[in-house]
């Protein structure tokens, strides 16, 4: 028994999948995912219509998307992260459903509540055995962790395991069972790695950048959460990661032993597991080739699921135990909203991928961002697109001060603290107008009537809606 | 946030157990077992009556329920194996409903199929945080896999985990996720160690039992499977090791690399698989110390839920890709049908655990029994209870011939293999006329008209009914 078949063209065709229906990928493969695209492809030329593509990010590899959805393959996408190309096209209005967004957590729960129904799952696979068992961890195109693609492989009516790597069976470390599969389809390449990962994360050089990554760590150890058990979230972003190095020397320096790092991992989180700042790492995605050798080599960097990283379907996440996140924005508001789903001219460029989900789960939840970016100030009354709703935002560092959401009563405490260190805080309105001072008050954006994207919680609730940008 | 409370009781009252309801457990405890003994006693304490025990085996350790049984605490016991005690008490007819026996892939299956459902699960875990993520593989209990808890934990409506080795968050290398797990109790100790696990698995020195081992092996050999990318899977019986003995020398001798072994898994497995004869062994359920060593530390040796092990429910288990099983059998009819519920006297004694999965699943399933045990022939018409249909059994080998069953139409070509080699191949009505000379042809067993357990087959339809033992 065996589950390989010869093509995706014909797995295109045992699935039935046909006008209408809901397909979906996962982007482990990142920008050098070659699975979305091929699949499409097929799906095109069959001349199969109606599509509605489930990703959960869309890069700017994906580009091919923008034909399909000129021609009505394509009439909707939902993702949980979208790149600038396809966010353009989107933005003008050229595709025939408002996209839906969702958070990483909330799309995997809405797929395990049954509020949003995939029929056809392909899963981007660095190893894989005829009957489907397979694993990022190791192969050609290695991705390191999966874990946004277990919920398209337990709930999707059909799932199609594509590879690069076919391995005899058993395949060992599996991470999503051949339970799961129907079919398994041997290619070429699933990726391309330069794409896939970046060779290492970097630091920021920018001393604007490390002047705010030095705030957010001073911030951190302020809070009090700094401390044996401390665990935290960063992404891959330059200032990010300088507020990691910040934050580990504290931790070396005090001998402090922290519970886990969290995230997308870098290298650099795998760096703190080694030195003994972390216990262990909970990892849904790799962003480098160390996150990657890690994951598959030693047992403390653990694989986990985008419901048991970040969703609202189980018990529990591992947000809900989370101490610190350090997030970025293109745009926070006076009331704390943030978005990281348009750009200054409304155009979608971005999503909220795990940033609402670790904002509401963070015990602290710290947005870093210059003051002003492209002669536009970061701080407006009102953002473009609620991505992260401000109640569970608890500050915002820039260059130039410090914002405390004392709306939260938590964050009184904080602030006072703050203040008492003598770090350089500022009512959000007061930095607005700072920020404004420098650039001018921006002029509106030019949008139209449509509505092109629906935002969703990760609840499922509607949170924002974003409209076509008109007029150009 | 934690889920941790207080005690067994607090989860009882906070999961809500009342009349009426199904608990469930799993048995990688074994014979040292405590904790269903330790829920079930608050449960009988608070007055709640009318209790289902969903239990994957019941061992002798278990022996309360019989007086749970009696008061009406427990009405209903569903399970896929029960140890003489109360396979005894449910014999005589003090269960108020019929047990249901399922094999241990279809209790998986029907749980996650939903046509089982269970109100709270209790997960014995040798390790878990204060968030429920949890694993067997090490803690002073240790029991290595925990494969057949996972079902329940998936699909219970509350599931309390139950462990002596509570560790801080986040669990690494946990088996079951906090998503599932709803309240976290500690406990002085989870199960007995001398219970759990024996030190050693021990081949037998029974010159009959090496006779039954060695023509096994020949069969094995015979039908062209014993090759390159072999798989297998054998129990903790003495003839079964010694059988297994006989493959390794083979396999060994002959250079063979085979795939995967598979099953409860003994150190002679973990033996093989360190000797070159496996790839990776596939564990459902460790059966001693050197095991449970090897899940723990050894990535090639994988855990798996009962449902991937041999379930129906998912688009494939691990049984159909397995090549040979050695299983036993307390009675075998001259249709190749099974029994391993019932003993000479008509008592329930045992189940099938995954004796009908594998036999299903595998292309090559042998049944290894003596053919005269406590002066009672094996081979009858018609077995006392059906545990594995005949239409699953591929040769049944006792040290007095070696019956195959050609009603399948691809063993005739194994058993002329067997006749070229010069095994004693017997049709089996001839052995069960050798038998009954020896032996004469037992008395039928005194049963009463009640039934009191109802066996249900893999896709959970029933396969035969078991009656009560009367006049004693």
């Amino acid at each position: 028994m065996s589950k390989l078949i010869s093509s995706i063209k014909e797995a295109v065709e045992l699935c039935g999948i046909k006008d209408g229906m809901t397909v979906s990928f996962h982007h482990h493969m990142r920008n050098g995912d070659k699975v979305l695209n091929m699949v499409m492809e097929v799906i095109a030329e069959k001349g199969i219509k109606d599509i509605t593509v489930n990703a959960s990010s869309i890069f700017d590899c994906h580009e091919p998307l923008i034909g399909y959805m000129k021609d009505g393959v394509v009439t909707g996408i939902e993702c949980g992260y979208m790149g600038a190309k396809v966010g353009r096209a989107v933005s003008r209005g050229m595709l025939k459903n408002p996209a839906v967004f969702r958070t990483h957590g909330g799309r995997a729960s809405d797929m395990i509540k049954r509020t949003s129904h995939v029929d056809v799952a392909f899963v981007a696979a660095p190893s894989a055995d005829c009957m489907g068992n397979c694993t990022g961890k190791y192969g050609k195109s290695a991705c390191g962790s999966m874990g946004y693609a277990f919920a398209d492989a337990q709930t999707a009516d059909k799932v199609v395991v594509i590879t690069d790597n076919l391995r005899p069976y058993p395949l060992p470390g599996f991470s999503i069972p051949e339970v799961y599969v129907d079919y398994v389809v041997e290619v070429d390449e699933i990726g391309d790695p330069k794409g896939i990962v970046s060779g290492t994360t970097q630091i920021t050089r920018d001393p604007v950048g490390l002047r705010i990554a030095q705030y957010a760590a001073e911030v951190i150890e302020a809070s009090g959460l700094l401390k044996d058990g401390f665990s935290f979230q960063t992404g891959a972003g330059g200032a990010t990661l300088a507020a990691a190095k910040y934050v580990k020397e504290k931790m070396l320096a005090g001998g402090i032993k922290g519970s886990f790092g969290m995230g997308g991992i870098t290298g650099y989180m795998v760096d703190m597991l080694n030195e003994g700042c972390f216990e262990s790492l909970i990892d849904v995605q790799c962003f480098d080739l160390k996150a990657i050798e890690s994951i598959n080599n030693d047992p403390r960097h653990m694989e986990v699921s985008a419901e048991q990283y970040a969703g609202v379907s189980g018990r529990s996440a591992a947000v809900d135990s989370l101490d610190v996140v350090l997030l970025g924005a293109t745009q926070v508001d006076t009331d704390f909203n943030v978005n990281v789903h348009t750009d200054s001219n409304g155009y979608i460029m971005g999503g909220s991928g795990g940033h609402s989900d670790t904002a509401a789960g963070a015990k602290l939840a710290i947005i870093l961002a210059p003051l002003v970016r492209a002669r536009l100030p970061l701080i407006t009354d009102r953002c473009h697109c609620i991505s992260t709703p401000g109640s569970t935002v608890d500050v915002v560092v820039t260059q130039r001060g410090i914002a405390v959401n004392t709306s939260i009563e938590k964050n009184r405490q904080l602030e006072e603290a703050l203040k008492a260190k003598g770090l350089p805080v500022v009512d959000i309105k007061e930095l607005k107008a700072i920020g404004e001072k420098i650039t001018g008050v921006p002029k509106p954006i030019n949008q139209g009537d449509k509505v092109i994207a629906k935002v969703l919680y990760r609840d499922g609730t509607l949170l924002d809606e974003i409209h076509q940008v008109a007029g150009e």
